[in-house]
């Protein structure tokens, strides 16, 4: 477990090879299992594939990453479901933080795109998401091209108070 | 990791038998490892023990589980680092849910005490959390007194959009 904490990486370029759904059902149900404030489990799933997903690139500047990615799921907070901002949006990034390990550990890789939030309003009309229901992530995942990617982390003690 | 992410429970009752300090760090170092926003790493913690610890139990009706629980780590967001409440919020999550993770992995168990940062003004001051920092959530810990707990989700189909 450890290990595969440290080992996840964003992965921005695949192969182009296909995500089985089953797959892509128990990455979602990895999602699904994190903690949340009151259990109130506020999440939403869009699974997103061909001119659906290509669709987005138009919204983000990764729009390569998108397209790329022969499947992208969108997350989002279901304001209806939500008691508390920070708690629920921190209850988002665990269920995401469970997915990418979901992914890792099917020896699939993904990047967690954010930037594109800064535009969840016009993405959420383009996916005619519910009322209530604001994109939090997309993550676009594939079997990745490359490995051995590298990441920095500052060292504990400058985290410690 | 399927498993174990599924396997994962909150646990409020422990034997009080001490956590030692190389798993306190190896959970922190797991929370580290999230992924944030431009990988701005934007959070703090402070490992608490004793009367520094049981200290907390005023601001939270959660009080008994603190003082059941050899150590508890508080988690903040160190707003100084931030760039998008938003994201970062959600950075925080995904910090958690590694450490819980972890934690588990460890044969340990843990609640994430989310009620307590109603109240966060006045733990940032008893814990004189410098300029900034705002506690995200307080993660009790310890050997778990029982197992088996059960827990409840609710049904993919009604989770996809």
């Amino acid at each position: 477990m450890l290990d595969a904490i440290k080992a996840r990486r964003s992965v921005r370029e695949f192969t182009g090879e296909d995500v089985p759904d089953e797959q892509i059902n128990a990455i979602i149900e990895a999602g699904m299992w994190a903690p949340s404030g009151l259990n109130n489990q506020p999440w939403k799933f869009k699974v997103l594939k061909g001119e659906e997903k290509d669709e987005l690139a138009k919204f983000t500047k990764y729009a390569h990453t998108i397209k790329a990615a022969p499947v992208c799921i969108a997350v989002f907070l279901d304001n209806k479901e939500g008691y508390n901002r920070t708690k629920d949006v921190q209850a988002i990034g665990a269920c995401i933080q469970n997915m990418l390990l979901a992914i890792h550990a099917f020896g699939l890789g993904a990047v967690w795109l954010g930037e594109i939030i800064n535009r969840h309003d016009e993405v959420e009309k383009a996916l005619k998401a519910p009322d209530g229901c604001e994109l939090m992530a997309v993550i676009a995942l594939g079997k990745p091209k490359r490995k051995n990617q590298t990441s920095e982390r500052k060292d504990l003690e400058n985290l410690l108070l």
